[in-house]
């Protein structure tokens, strides 16, 4: 038996490496260790944490990383050089099961940017690998762009990374060019092939650009690969990676022609698909596959209607399969601390006591106001509470804004600047165009506005909203979010948020614009 | 030489049928128009336009689309019953082309609905079939729930079909439960199973519950299938059904390996996944394949960092291809009126002069106001400009709002309603809630607010925000868009729109509700 005859499939998440890697999709370093968590208490086999070597920011979030998870191993990416395999081993050294990650792009094209010879490629091949085998026992190596590198070429140096000290031998689909035949039959022809591949696992890294991420993972699963690379939501550049709920929740509803499984707890998927989203600024569309808003929506037709004798009628998984409760207890203002508590809790948030008062004022403040208090609410109030925080240079005080028909719309506001709390009144197009002006004039600053978004929490013309923003300033992104029922009042608190955050980057960290620059050029595994 | 030996695939577009069908996505009259002429103009070989019997509007609609489309088969569906399916000939019968889609599920669970044996689920087929033959030499017949139908009884009901009349033989993954051996096998063993299948066109109809519609149905053509069903942005119950955009452009980029071709125009994707965006209410996430606005991402990285010698080392298709164009020209306050026609009609808007000129004059106040004016502002400006109307019975005259932390927040408006101007004052937990009580003071009505959504449409503080809203009363169902830079006003705008629709359907229609006890029990094909 050889580690191809397994039913068990290694899940490597990427969304805090290949995911964030998205334009615009770039996490906070305390968003990152949170969701590190979360990917970690669901069951992967392997957090991809980060790229250690694109900034101090990436170092600091990998190397925490490693430090804190419990469970899962512990990955950075490296390129094919000495000095970005050293700095990933330094920040994934710490981890119980570290592993380095290092790539180069073995196609034509790929070949063609550092102007490598093959054979140069090759011996560069050999030397990268066999360094980081000589630091860590744990060495993923992955041909970039293998799907449209030469046959002969790619078991070429396939078999020197495994001669080198290779344990997992990725195989990326970089462009999302490949279809399921193709998947598989590219692994299962290495696997025959390729000297010593019996003793490594084989993996499949596959890119949704045709919208076949998911069934090309599971072809390349049946063609032999033990390990699938994902990301939540199928976070990542362009159209994505495959999406870590397609493929887990298919071997698990399909096990009789998909006989895999993981060690993915489907519970989790629900609650680390919204913080992702929520992080990351990247909604989930309504039909998506699993986590989308409507995906169960056949549910609300069958109560409703009253009339389908068999819920299975439409229904191949359970919402409770996925952490999704299938009935809710709606809270209100008469509902206590425990209540809330407990209703936290099932929502996938753990809080210490002097947490739950924090939480359970600004509840009881938001049943005030509000008729019912749905679960959406409360998850918008954890990120809210989560994105708010004494030590914040500036603090909003007040704000009245007049808006209209007729412009211009004016904003009047006061804001406490390290401590010292200043008022001024602003005109703009739009209330959140004053609102942003009147916080420029307090505090002068110039910075571009990437996104701004707006959503409603929940059903109903009194719902919260969340609005998220993006500001960049010199490569150094941020982003804020914040709920309200005024959405005007949400987006002013989530642009001070994001300028709060922006502002200890600048203190703490290099610009990112290398960072991008370096990620832009070569790190599409 | 059989009909499945030919790569020519044909594009079966349902957006209007099962993508209409998702909790939520209603689309009006005038929007389903728009829709079925956007698809005929790219080229897909049959739009199923409706479901004539679930309600007057659903008929309508279908026979309408019928009387306009040029050159597209035109479909509508009707349940395994004599009334059903003369309704549908009734609206279809216009067609240059017209087709009858008559269904029955045949799986045990849905045998089990209307508790029929085999045998009387047989004849009814037949019974069934016939009839729509007699009316309509274009008939389609599909086994609901084929995926999951013992394959004997399959074979046999597909046969009776295939004896009675049918033309097409469509085989539906009502669930979105199959994998892509699995659905490839199926048809070539239904084609080579069932005498006569040679002469029928087998078609594949995916949901992408599992992620995995997209695969599944190019697996099925591999296999014989040679009618691809599918919905504009993957829009349809649940996780929706197969994205025609992603089919369609696999076949293009892969077709070495995917070997087949149809006669959609690519470059016409763009602009009619925009559309249906908007009338659906249902967003495109940003790591959407082909259409999301990451989807060709690279291109800003390419550009930025100039450092890649070959824009194919990360693009396997051009924006281009599917009509988004590379560079794009800013429109300002110093646009004329050519310009703007010219950049119109690159957006896909064919404008007369009377509306080129209320367009432009609304163009210049936007640009007044707004620095650069974008394409997505165009868009929205365009959608807006279709939203309103002389002849509605609801008219905002004046807004103007007061909001800030210190609640409550107010509302002073002035509206005509049937010409006279009433002005009122009202209070709301938020500026949004503010404004919607004020318009019920002014015009009292209960309803449902079931979505309330806001979009950036561009990028900077002085963006215009897209504010969409659905609502519901007795089961009628209407929505309304507005763009504006100020958000409050934008949500006024497009609650009021929905109100108007409201009022027509009101006076118009019976109540939805009929239709909807119909869907949710008998159309999920």
């Amino acid at each position: 038996m050889t580690r191809h005859d397994s039913d068990r499939v290694f899940i490597f998440d990427t969304t805090l490496r290949d995911g964030e890697q998205s334009p615009g999709a770039t996490m906070s370093h305390a968003e990152k260790l949170e969701i590190a968590e979360l990917l970690d208490e669901m069951g992967v086999d392997t957090i991809e944490a980060g790229f250690p070597i694109a900034s101090e920011g990436d170092f600091s979030a990998v190397s925490e990383i490693a430090k804190r998870t419990k469970n899962a191993t512990v990955c950075g990416l490296a390129r094919a050089n000495f000095a970005d395999i050293d700095r990933c081993w330094e920040a994934v050294k710490h981890a119980k099961s570290p592993r380095i990650h290092t790539f180069i792009g073995t196609s034509p094209l790929h070949r063609d940017i550092p102007r490598l010879t093959m054979d140069e490629l090759a011996n560069r091949v050999h030397d990268t690998v066999s360094h980081a085998h000589n630091l860590c026992d744990n060495v993923q190596w992955s041909p970039m762009d293998a799907t449209r590198t030469e046959w002969e070429y790619l078991c070429r140096v396939v078999r020197i990374a495994i001669e080198a000290g290779a344990t997992t031998i990725n195989i990326p689909d970089t462009v999302g060019y490949t279809a399921p035949v193709e998947s598989a039959d590219l692994i299962r022809r290495l696997i025959k092939t390729v000297p010593g591949a019996d003793e490594v696992v084989f993996a499949t890294h596959c890119h949704n650009d045709l919208g076949m991420a998911t069934a090309n993972a599971l072809a390349a699963v049946a063609g032999g690969a033990r390990q699938i690379e994902c990301t939540i939501n199928g976070l990542g550049e362009r159209a994505g990676n495959t999406a870590l709920e397609e493929v887990v929740m298919a071997m698990k509803v399909r096990g009789d022609i998909i006989p895999y499984h993981t060690g993915v707890d489907t519970t989790k998927i629900m609650n680390i698909s919204r913080r992702v989203a929520a992080v990351s600024g990247f909604s989930v569309q309504f039909n998506k596959a699993i986590v989308g808003k409507n995906a169960f929506a056949h549910e609300s037709g069958i109560h409703q209607d009253g009339v389908l004798k068999n819920a299975e009628t439409f229904e191949i998984m359970r919402p409770e399969d996925i952490g999704l409760a299938a009935t809710s207890i709606v809270m209100g203002k008469h509902s206590g601390r425990a209540a809330l508590r407990s209703k936290l809790e099932e929502l996938g948030y753990s809080l210490a006591g002097n947490q739950l008062n924090d939480v359970f004022v600004r509840f009881k403040a938001l049943a005030d106001r509000k008729k019912e208090v749905f679960d959406d609410d409360l998850v918008a109030l954890m990120r809210d509470s989560a994105a708010t925080d004494e030590s914040d240079r500036l603090q909003i005080k007040f704000l009245r804004v007049i808006c209209g028909t007729e412009a211009p719309q004016s904003a009047d506001l006061t804001m406490s600047v390290d401590g010292v709390d200043r008022q001024v009144t602003a005109t703009g197009d739009g209330p959140v165009d004053a609102v942003f002006r009147a916080v420029r004039k307090i505090f002068p600053h110039e910075i571009d506005l990437q996104l701004y978004q707006v959503h409603a929490v929940t059903q109903g013309s009194d719902a919260q909203a969340t609005v998220s923003v993006r500001i960049e300033e010199d490569g150094r992104i941020a982003t804020g979010e914040a709920a309200d029922t005024d959405t005007v009042v949400a987006s002013a608190k989530a642009y001070v948020t994001a300028l709060n955050r922006l502002l200890v980057r600048r203190e703490k960290t290099a610009p990112d614009a290398d960072r991008k620059s370096i990620r832009q050029t070569d790190s599409a595994v």
